[in-house]
């Protein structure tokens, strides 16, 4: 028999030495959860003085001064620095240690994938994206519980070997993060929806009321609570966002055009006096933001799939990006390979339920042989 | 010695019978703080259910069972049922009740105002719109403390007696709001500006999320804390929304304009790579959301203003905007009529520092003759 945490601690006491390339927030906090589990970590950073600091505030064992020095040792390696240079120091660290596994955070997904498929070692990379924080605060909000509960998108492609993403994802589920695979382009549609879209939606609206307030202070002290959760984000740090926006350009300016135009017809509405039409639409959203999923889910049932599939990296990018997009949560993922080398067996561990049933009716209708198997 | 407590008190004690007609959250919460400053209140409400549970729940002395029996013995009436019938609860009172002041609450104030100052009586109100809460939420809900520290805007007009709004102004400061008085047209401008395009604009990103999240559940498990800040006023009740956006259409629909043209900008900079203008907007937004007030202001010194006035409504209306509209707290507002029935002498409590300079000079500026008077 078994348990869920027991899987966890023994993918997790496999792995003896890490390395940390990005020792600001979510660096600082992947390695702080790292040590929790035992792990050896050496950290790196663009600014040696930040890599000191992770040093002082225990994040990390040690700070190391190159990448190269960084990752020698290391087993799996964390890359979490800003965007815009994420996939040179992804095929960097690929290059100084080629026995390591290397996932990054940045919150963009296609271009840094794209770019790290181009070279040698890519199977041995998956992207990552902890929906926690920011790769630019600092080390001393870092926490080894920063990712409890968080959901931490991972982008497999038809290059990534499985071994690769079973070893990130059983990490970061000892986290505490609930795991969910995507295609890169899916998950840079979705957090242009649900991230950036939504950040620019907030600064433009404290922005539109600073222009009126300029002329008339007392505006803004007419703001209620409403106002402030709504421009809540736009007091973050704007430092990270030029990155983000050039990095994820096509997905949100299609992100923006769908946000005007509904926005547009809200507005027409409203010149028309509709209120039914108006009524509709508050009540959708009302239905949909009660809706939205609080914390992690909880699970009381598990459920195995054994599925019989040909032995390539391929395969496990369209299983799992098949549970992605059905917002199936793989617990457990591992590839049995036959001795043939030509088949093997992946075992799949989800929640049980009426999403259980959709992910198998799923995986036959992509030709799959699958049988359910016992978890207990 | 006069000091600020004692003054509120007193202002209190001065009364002893209200009238509260529609005893929702709204009602009920100023019928429960009338009745901790020792005022018996009467209450009424369209639904008779509601004004009975108002009395279960201790909000209101007694329920009456219209309009007329509620008002009969009322020195002072609150009006908060839906802004839709807001003018014709008004005028009823007004009518029934010929010495009583009359203000009410709701969230759209011209269309109300012009009704109400279309009637005989009208110099006996005044409009008001608490900055807390919603008049159509339940009495459940319902708390004394409900105002404390929140902004109450009154709108007093060139019909406006100075005792109507010295009298309402003075009960609103004893519930512990902060009052800010401005023309009807501003507030709603305003109102429109802080609160209906901002709710507006999370219906619509929620509802945009929703469109995307019919073929991808994964979107809603991606949004992190900045989607659910954002859309968090999307969860209320959309009931009250129609009444609103049609009472408020031409400020809205005008707000809303501005929103999407600043909207359309950012989208041409984020499709154009303009990174220093997007980091501008950003910086330019962040600062603002950074210096919105939180509460209200704390004052250590206030200073008082004797103003000559022509002894007519209408000078009250212009001095109270004036404060309204360079964000000035009036703390204290007497008029102390002449003799001769020509001139009086207007005495004005405001926080001292900058803004009451300025506001000196825009005293002088409107042709007033002023003099700085001590407050201890």
């Amino acid at each position: 028999m078994v348990t869920r945490d027991a899987a966890r601690d023994s993918d997790a006491a496999g792995l003896e030495r890490a390395a940390v390339l990005g020792t600001g927030l979510i660096g600082g906090s992947v390695a702080a959860a790292l040590r929790v589990l035992g792990v050896t970590v050496t950290g790196w950073d663009l600014d040696p003085t930040r890599a000191a600091r992770a040093v002082e505030v225990g994040a990390i064992d040690s700070a190391a001064s190159t990448v190269a020095d960084a990752v020698v040792d290391a087993e799996v390696i964390f890359v979490a620095v800003p965007v815009g240079v994420t996939a040179e120091v992804v095929t960097t660290a690929l290059a100084a240690a080629p026995h390591a596994v290397v996932t990054d955070v940045g919150s963009v997904k296609s271009g840094v994938v794209a770019a790290v498929e181009a070279v040698h070692g890519a199977d041995r990379f998956v992207g990552g994206h902890p929906m926690a924080g920011s790769e630019q605060d600092g080390v001393d909000g870092a926490r080894a519980d920063l990712f409890q509960g968080a959901t931490w998108v991972l982008t497999p492609t038809e290059r990534t070997a499985a071994e690769t993403f079973t070893r990130v994802r059983s990490l970061v589920a000892a986290f505490g993060a609930e795991v969910i695979a995507l295609t890169p382009h899916d998950h840079d549609r979705f957090v242009a929806t649900v991230s950036h879209v939504p950040q620019l939606a907030a600064s433009t609206l404290m922005d539109t009321a600073l222009s009126i307030a300029t002329q008339h202070e007392t505006l803004l002290r007419l703001a209620a609570g409403g106002f402030r959760d709504m421009t809540r984000i736009a007091a973050g740090n704007p430092a990270i966002w030029p990155d983000i926006l050039t990095a994820n350009r096509d997905a949100i300016v299609g992100a923006l055009d769908g946000y005007l135009a509904s926005l547009s017809e809200v507005r027409r509405m409203v010149a028309d006096g509709d209120r039914a039409g108006l009524l509709t639409m508050l009540q959708r959203a009302r239905h949909g933001r009660r809706a939205l999923p609080v914390g992690a889910a909880k699970v009381d049932e598990l459920c195995e799939f054994h599925v019989l599939v040909p032995d390539r990296p391929g395969v496990l990018a369209e299983i799992t990006t098949l549970a992605g997009r059905q917002a199936v949560n793989i617990y457990d993922v591992e590839l049995a390979h036959s001795l043939e080398g030509e088949r093997g067996v992946m075992v799949l561990v989800v929640a049980a339920g009426a999403a259980a049933d959709e992910f198998e009716r799923g995986l036959r209708t992509l030709g799959y042989a699958v049988t359910r198997g016992t978890f207990e």
